[in-house]
């Protein structure tokens, strides 16, 4: 933690009502803290830019279970990448369909080429990559 | 699964080439497969909309756990919103950065809700809500 | 939490001895704490012995993904129990060895009947199910 | 994998029964396996009394979180111990209990210290620390 430093910033009053307005709906208690969450996640937005930036990030894979040969084709993109796959969490949301959350850390090239890999896989129904941060420096 | 039906699009050459190449780059070895997927993400945003909707969502937190407090601030978010928390997936990133991942399930609103009071509580260094499905009807 | 009512309890010397040798290893500052852990160990074993009895468990299971089918079967046994499996968390130990642990929840009879059915299954390593408790009343 | 060696076994006409009995009991529909699985037990079981093993284990742990301070103790003794600590899956069983299961990876002796310093902490209902195996060699 470092010292807090007071700046100022100029702002439009109208666009401030509306980020008055969004930041409580969104349960901040302070105007300060959402600017610092805003800079935080340019920052993380600006890592993952360089391919050799350190980065981690989570993927969300919703799929069936019963599409033949998934379940092999995922494990198998993620074991060749046992080294940046942390760990994977899954949910059995009902009979069919499974929630699969990886947890990745390692250059952003090599983090984004295994959530392409999956996100791409036939038979995903929804994937997404979440970027963000080792912590370290934020 | 239900019957392949083919329908054409009609697209600017030059949008088709920058698609075909986003694509590949991203992994996909068949063009109606990212189709399918960017009607399948749109399909998951509109799901979102509806606050009753009832819906799937992960949500990633980077945090310090020595900041006072913390730890046990978001543990009783979590704990009060039970129901809506299926599980939690923890990784130590180093000695004092944590990478937590929540999977939710519930409507649109309450996740949101969920989402919204973890990411602006004071000390997460980032946070992200990830929307997706219950895969049921996609 | 209830009150704290002091009993006596009688021990051969030695007994006591060895005991307080061994909670001394285990990183016990208290003895009181140390009894209270054994009693509540064998009030969970206990309630195992009822098959109707509400429980949670934890199976762990280390295998190697690339035995035939494998995978498919595993994900098939969770998915038929998806009312009992709350959430497994899968770690890629490395290229070739997968641990996946798994949460369960129901009555003991059914969480048994999982259990078995996954750690018998041709190409399991090594599989092992953990009894413990849901928390209420202990 | 290696070679198939077919080798005979004496016993017990008694012993057999019984023992036919109880693996059909646990889901076993060859008799081979489950001796199989004796030995691997056993043979995990062995790699652990050597302090200086390579081994994988997982601890659960299933505490009420309004103890005060019990969750910023748990989470100081992962983060002590994150080169130990690979992952923490966390379920909220209902608003006070929480389960917990860390998978470790290290020495014997590392990983049942931690595992150690988990379970004896005050305010945790029920722990144990379930053995098993790096998957390496078996």
């Amino acid at each position: 933690m470092s010292n807090l430093t007071r700046i100022g910033v100029a702002l439009d009053s109208d666009l401030l009502d509306k980020f008055d307005q969004h930041i409580a709906k969104r349960g901040y208690t302070n105007r300060s803290e959402a600017f610092r969450d805003l800079i935080r996640d340019e920052l993380v937005e600006q890592t993952w830019e360089r391919p050799t930036s350190k980065v981690v990030g989570t993927v969300t894979l919703v799929y069936d279970h019963h599409v033949r040969m998934l379940n092999e084709k995922l494990t198998e993109i993620q074991h060749d990448a046992f080294h940046t796959v942390l760990s994977t969490l899954h949910v059995h949301l009902d009979h069919d369909n499974c929630l699969e959350v990886l947890v990745m850390r390692g250059t952003a090239e090599a983090v984004r080429r295994v959530a392409d890999a999956l996100i791409s896989t036939k038979g995903v129904k929804h994937g997404r990559l979440t970027i963000t941060t080792t912590g370290t420096g934020l």
